[in-house]
């Protein structure tokens, strides 16, 4: 039995997130159905973490087991050709029987984009959260500073899914600006259920000045989910790349 | 009576091109009926030229004229407020009277977008036209520059509709790549029907060595139609900017 990894890019905007559900559609149902309309086989594809409704990826990955004789590099255009134009495979290979591509992340990076000025985009606009006020560039990325390293997380996560401890470790969060267009990137070892939409969302107040970028640290000591800001909205978030070892 | 002068996005994804027409949407005919939400006028509005279905535009220009009372720049954001996300009026102001968005156009730029690699994109698909063959990008650009100047653009027409002359003046063609992604860009006084689309598909002909790049000279001076490379597709093409005096 072979070990296919897959790493692929899909546009969120018409599914209900990764995850497979009762009455409605997952990324993962559609490649799993796909699947197995090429190898003839019911697979389970494991995915890297569960990406909320309309949420991208650039870099997602996902692995499952078959019995199949296709040569693993052949996976991404068969699978591809069974594929509706919002999900496409990018890279098909073997891996070691063992691997799997939620308990082996090491880390992940995602970027958040935001449109900031008065009028919206018709182009791209799936692909970015519209702010109309105009944000203080340099307050964000003060702010960034302060989440930088491990912490305790519990402030930036909505309830929804168990996790044995919401200390995590950021490695990186920038914000960086091209003409109208700010983009949040960040990388960790993990995320907490709705994580990187709650640090934007609270980078968003600092950037309006409602929240002081030094507040980060009382928020984050705090452990009160109600000090942090909203969850910024799911349609600018993507998720760009998954690490392993 | 006022002479409105609108600078207009749109994603043309989803629209039978500018051009109102029957039994079929046009993104003239949703911006009029938006106007005449916000008016109670029945408007006529002049597009600085008919765009195909599927094309796309950040820099369209329109104009109206309106006995109405609302401030010209405030039609904005109360056209806005009447269109669907797709169509966003970037800009609105008055202008003198005399003034005719097709008229009076001094030139226009198009960019036409490419994905140059093995695999699709989900992200952005609506707006890049795949191409999976490896395109030469110096041969290109060779060729790019035997378009530039004043020529007969015969060979690079298709019929559907009627001009005088098909002469026009091309100040600026490139090629540019970023990673996987080839930007043609285009700048002339005027194009004919699908000029742009069949530029860009002979361009794609030079990329894959199917032309050579001198035989643009040949093409030009055939005026048959049947010498130069397809139509590119729409969904690559975007109108960028239109200029007056």
């Amino acid at each position: 039995m072979k070990n296919i990894k897959l790493t692929i890019e899909y546009d969120g905007t018409n599914y209900f997130g990764w995850q497979k559900q009762n009455n409605a559609l997952g990324i993962q149902e559609v490649i799993e159905k796909a699947i197995g309309k090429i190898t003839n086989e019911e697979v389970e594809l494991i995915g890297s973490s569960r990406t909320d409704t309309g949420v991208h990826a650039s870099g997602f990955v996902a692995n499952f087991k078959t019995n199949s004789n296709i040569p693993s590099d052949r996976f991404k255009d068969a699978i591809n050709s069974k594929l509706p134009s919002d999900i496409v495979i990018l890279r098909s290979e073997e891996v070691k029987e063992e691997f799997h591509a939620r308990y082996n992340s090491l880390g992940k990076t995602y970027v958040y984009t935001i449109l900031n000025r008065r009028e919206a985009k018709a182009i791209g606009r799936n692909y970015m959260y519209h702010f109309k006020q105009q944000l203080n560039l340099e307050d964000m990325s003060r702010a960034c500073e302060y989440f930088i390293g491990t912490h305790d997380f519990e402030s930036f996560k909505n309830k929804g899914s168990s996790v044995k401890t919401s200390v995590r470790t950021i490695t990186e969060l920038n914000v960086s600006k091209n003409g109208d267009i700010i983009e949040v990137k960040v990388t960790a070892d993990g995320f907490l259920y709705n994580m990187v939409r709650i640090i934007v969302g609270t980078l968003l107040e600092v950037g309006t000045g409602k929240i002081k970028p030094e507040a980060i640290m009382d928020i984050l000591q705090s452990k009160d989910r109600t000090k942090a800001g909203k969850s910024a909205p799911a349609l600018g978030l993507c998720l760009k790349q998954v690490y392993y070892n």
